[in-house]
C-alpha cells in the first residue's frame, strides 16, 4: 500500500477499526460498508474506497468478515510497530492517558510518567511509575523512547518542551493549549482540544 | 464574515490564538504573520491570507496588534456566545477537562458533571459538583444544556448516548473510543485521539 496515506483516510480508517471491534464485542462475523458508513454519516461509496486500498480480501455476498478486515486496517497503519513513549505531567489528564488500554491496541506503549512532584514520584498508575522529571534524560537514553507526550500546564509547556529537546526526543504529542516552539528537526503534533470543539460547536 | 468557515481555518485561527495569548502574556505588543507562520511551520502567505478573512483593521509596519487580531478571532469564532455543557464521567479524563479552565474563554461553560459513583456523587471539581446521573433528564431540562462531554468507558458509552438522547440532548462531544448509533437529530464529535495519534506517528 502507498505510504502516502492521506491524514483524513487513517482517521476514518481507526474509525472503521472501532466500529468493527464493537461489532466482534457482539459476535457479529460480517459488515457492509453501508453499516459503517451509516454509523458515521459518510458516503457508502467512501467506505469502499477506503477499504479497497487496504490489502483485503474483498467482501462475500454477506459482506466484509469483521476480523479479516480489521486486521487488515492494523496491518496497513502499522499498528504492529510499537512506539515507545512516556508522558510528562502526572496530573489528571496524564493520569487519563496512561489508564487508558486501548493505545497498546494501536501500537502506542506508555512506558512511565514524570512530574516533579515529590509526592506523586514513585506511584504506580496502570502498572507505570512516576519518575523524577530530573531522571528524564537518562531514562530517554536507557529506554528509547521514540514520543514524549505533553501534559502540563500550559505555563511550563514550552520549558518542559526546551526540556524534552535536550533530552533527545524528537516527537511531542502537545496535549497543552500552547504552540511550542522547537528546532526543526522535532516534531510537535498540537492536540488542539479548543479547535475541535469550535470545528463542532461553530453553527450551534 | 461568511459562515462557512472551514474546519481548518478554525483549527488554525484557535492556533492562532494560543500564540497570541502567549505573546500578551511575555508583554509583546505586535506580531507578524511570518512569526506565527514558523511557530506552526505552515506557509506565510497562509497565515495572511486567514487574518485577512477575519474584520481586522490590518498591520502596522511594526505587525498585527496582538490584543486587537486575538478579539478578531474572538469574534469571528463566536467565543462570545457561550454554550452549556455537563460532563458524563467524572473519572480522571472527566476530571481533567473540568479542571480545564481554559475553556470558559472559548465559551464553553461546564455546568457539572455526572456519574453513578456513589463514593463519587455530592463531590467538588474546580467549582463543579458531580451529580447522580439518573438526576440527568430533569437537570438538562431545567439548565438548558446544549453539549454532553462522554468521557465513560468504551464499554457503557453507546448505552449512555442512548440515555442522553432520551433526554433531549442534541450534541455529543465524544472521547470515549466507540462509535455511537444515534438519530438523525443528533451531532456527534468524535474526539478519536487514536487517530490523531496514527495521523501524527504514522511515518515514525
Amino acid at each position: 500500500m502507498d505510504k502516502k496515506i492521506s491524514e483524513k483516510v487513517i482517521n476514518r480508517l481507526t474509525l472503521y477499526h472501532c466500529i468493527l471491534q464493537d461489532f466482534i464485542d457482539s459476535g457479529n462475523e460480517y459488515i457492509s460498508s453501508k453499516q459503517i458508513a451509516t454509523l458515521l454519516r459518510i458516503d457508502d461509496s467512501q467506505v469502499r474506497k477506503d477499504i479497497n486500498m487496504l490489502n483485503n480480501s474483498g467482501k462475500s455476498r454477506v459482506g466484509y468478515d469483521v476480523k479479516e478486515l480489521k486486521k487488515s486496517i492494523e496491518t496497513t497503519l502499522g499498528f504492529a510497530k510499537t512506539k515507545r513513549a512516556y508522558i510528562i505531567g502526572a496530573g489528571n489528564l496524564g493520569m487519563a492517558l496512561a489508564k487508558y488500554n486501548n493505545f497498546t491496541n494501536y501500537g502506542l506503549n506508555i512506558i512511565s510518567l514524570f512530574d516533579n512532584d515529590k509526592t506523586k514520584i514513585g506511584k504506580e498508575i496502570n502498572g507505570k511509575q512516576i519518575l523524577d522529571i530530573n531522571t528524564l534524560p537518562e531514562f530517554t537514553t536507557i529506554n528509547d523512547i521514540d514520543i514524549a507526550i505533553l501534559t502540563v500546564p500550559g505555563k511550563i509547556a514550552q520549558q518542559t518542551a526546551d526540556y524534552l529537546v535536550q533530552s533527545n526526543i524528537k516527537y511531542i504529542w502537545n496535549f497543552s493549549p500552547t504552540v511550542l516552539n522547537v528546532p526543526e528537526d522535532v516534531q510537535v503534533w498540537n492536540e488542539n482540544l479548543m479547535g475541535n470543539f469550535l470545528q463542532f460547536t461553530f453553527h450551534i
